[in-house]
């Protein structure tokens, strides 16, 4: 498969060339489908779907097994943030660099852009003719506990709550765990059960998911800090004005950073304990680490 | 089964141990589960799960067998409301006569509350130890695409492109169909296929369903007209103040109550069509047509 960047490079081909496949077809009022691609291919780095191929290719070389299954992962991820930046919640005007869904289009389009996004993925997952019935089923409930009530949603809620408030270190990561971490799980869950990882296999891949995700959050509070506005497409310190807890807040620069390597050092020390061809999930760690934007 | 009148007082009990059996365990953050139950409990007439225990009833007894299709239902339907309430969308302060998600709670909540009320009823399919996995792939399938994109969701935006402008009769049946009558062939269509119904009893279940649908809707903007605001719940003429098109402006009174007529026969002689054992249903196109609230 050659390195991480080849691999990064050839994920974003395939999610591109799997929203024509599953968009062009689709036969739906044209306002709606224009929000929802404009958020779809608005880009972004692809990493929920990037983690879920490579996972699966830890485990089994036919990756177009899981396309449909990564595209409705990134769908859920790009509903998640048109609603997540409509004004009764963060109320942004900018994403990576770009007009948020509700500026460029108005807030009735972006609220059901995203609902459409939403439900839309579960249609692409009971659709797929590479998985079987049993294989659907068990995605489909991950996918929905991971991104429901339980999972993302309680995380958002939680976040939102903690807004203009003091929190400690436990509270803002049971904030991430929830809000991010639950759908990196399901990449590397979602990746490893199709791939046919054993049961001993995804507990191990569980942890690395817990870390990676963690440590993937305290790059960003970082990066909110001392990152470079061009390279992150929004205004760096804007957690500050949205008077957010963050690690580096919390705990001050430094440990952030030495927390964030010590998550990377336990990631991969999950990924060696399942004696799969891990390498590409390792660089991805190290990717995670060191990413400026 | 005995009566309409048992079988609704029946449904309003199922659903209610339901709501019970999946929320009182579900560990999630305390305001979310508030606000999402706010709504479910708002009550209602449960028109789609009855509608769903009654098609399913017409092929076999074995009533449990639906009752977590018939609640991700409700579910998806509630979200619905949560959505179209909001300030963005219909900005309504009250529904069924008590004070609409985001007025009790606030937007952030409400917008949540009804993603999450979307994504879990998916959770509750894949997680039923009544139905096989394909029969769950394939109630998924159905409910992703009735309330997704291509039906429901479709139906909003169209409705909220109408508004303030004038439309004509067949543009104002597409709205509905998309927009109510979704949900109500899922209902019907989803009891049929758990309940063992041939592909010809499916055809002339879903042409039943789209007159019922049809019905429904002609009566909802009738009684808007001529309805009491108390049994409504909210302020008859409240369409009349948003500027929508509706059957009576469009039609006149009498004509609208004719094509309603027209409507409910058309929908009783799909039924029978069926052979199947449909009097409860022939009983709903009754109760339907002649409701007050």
């Amino acid at each position: 498969m050659g390195t991480l960047q080849q691999f990064i490079k050839q994920t974003q081909i395939i999610m591109d060339e799997q929203f024509n496949i599953h968009f062009s077809g689709l036969n739906i009022p044209s306002r709606l489908k224009k929000a929802m691609l404009y958020s779809l291919e608005a880009g972004g780095k692809r990493i929920r779907p990037l983690l879920l191929l490579a996972t699966y290719q830890a485990f089994d070389s036919e990756l177009e097994r899981v396309f449909s299954t990564a595209t409705a992962l990134e769908l859920i991820h790009t509903y998640s943030l048109i609603h997540d930046d409509l004004p009764a919640m963060d109320d942004d005007d900018y994403r990576r660099g770009k007009l948020t869904n509700h500026k460029a289009f108005d807030e009735a389009t972006a609220i059901l852009a995203g609902d459409a996004l939403l439900t839309h993925s579960f249609y692409l997952i009971a659709n797929d003719n590479h998985l079987t019935a049993d294989e659907k089923v068990r995605i489909i409930s991950l996918l929905s506990e991971t991104s429901g009530p339980k999972g993302m949603v309680a995380g958002q809620i939680l976040d939102i709550d903690a807004e203009n408030k003091t929190i400690d270190v436990n509270q803002l990561e049971k904030i991430h765990v929830l809000k991010t971490g639950e759908l990196i799980k399901f990449a590397v869950k979602a990746g490893a059960i199709l791939g046919g990882a054993t049961e001993n296999q995804l507990k191990d891949l569980e942890s690395f998911a817990y870390h990676l995700g963690l440590l993937f959050q305290i790059q960003d509070d970082i990066l909110d800090v001392i990152g470079d506005d061009k390279k992150l497409g929004k205004a760096a310190g804007s957690d500050e004005d949205l008077n957010k807890s963050t690690y580096p807040k919390l705990l001050g620069l430094e440990a952030a950073m030495a927390l964030r390597n010590e998550h990377a050092d336990t990631a991969k020390e999950s990924l060696r304990k399942t004696k799969a061809n891990t390498k590409l999930l390792e660089e991805i760690v190290d990717y995670f680490n060191a990413r400026d934007h």
